[in-house]
């Protein structure tokens, strides 16, 4: 099972990252163009999510908003696995 | 602009339904199997909401569960257009 990290592994990955803490977690808030363009990227985000075997919480909302949110729930915390694949989302946008 | 639905017809067109209140807003949840089958049926959601503009907010969450919430933002609370656009979703199902 992925190891959970450290609160200081956590807060150095998140220095300089476009994501923040929230509780347990790590989120993301994204604003796209329109509905159309939020629902393309939230397809986006599920193809490289289902690659990693690792699928965020997506909430599309205010019809241009999206917000991912990361954690491993199997380790009960965050692993090098959320930050991975924040890394690879970071990559579409 | 549309008109908001009293309380009393909000509740009549709840009876029965598988939507339930929360707040000012209506919510249904759903189970799928998995992952891609969450994002697919994101997807005719979202098809079905583009056709009637009228955009609900989308979360999938738990890997497999998709959170649907719908309210009329420009008219302040519940309109016709929110049981138009649920019926319509419950026609995905």
């Amino acid at each position: 099972m992925a190891e959970r990290l450290s609160e200081q592994e956590i807060e150095a990955r998140l220095a300089g990252s476009k994501w923040t803490r929230e509780g347990e977690e790590i989120v993301r808030e994204y604003k796209l163009e329109d509905f159309a363009s939020a629902i393309a990227f939230v397809n986006r985000v599920a193809e490289v999510a289902e690659e990693a075997n690792h699928h965020p919480d997506i909430l599309v909302h205010g019809w241009n908003k999206v917000r991912l949110s990361l954690i491993n729930h199997s380790a009960g915390g965050l692993t090098e696995a959320d930050f991975e694949l924040a890394g690879k989302v970071d990559g579409l946008t």
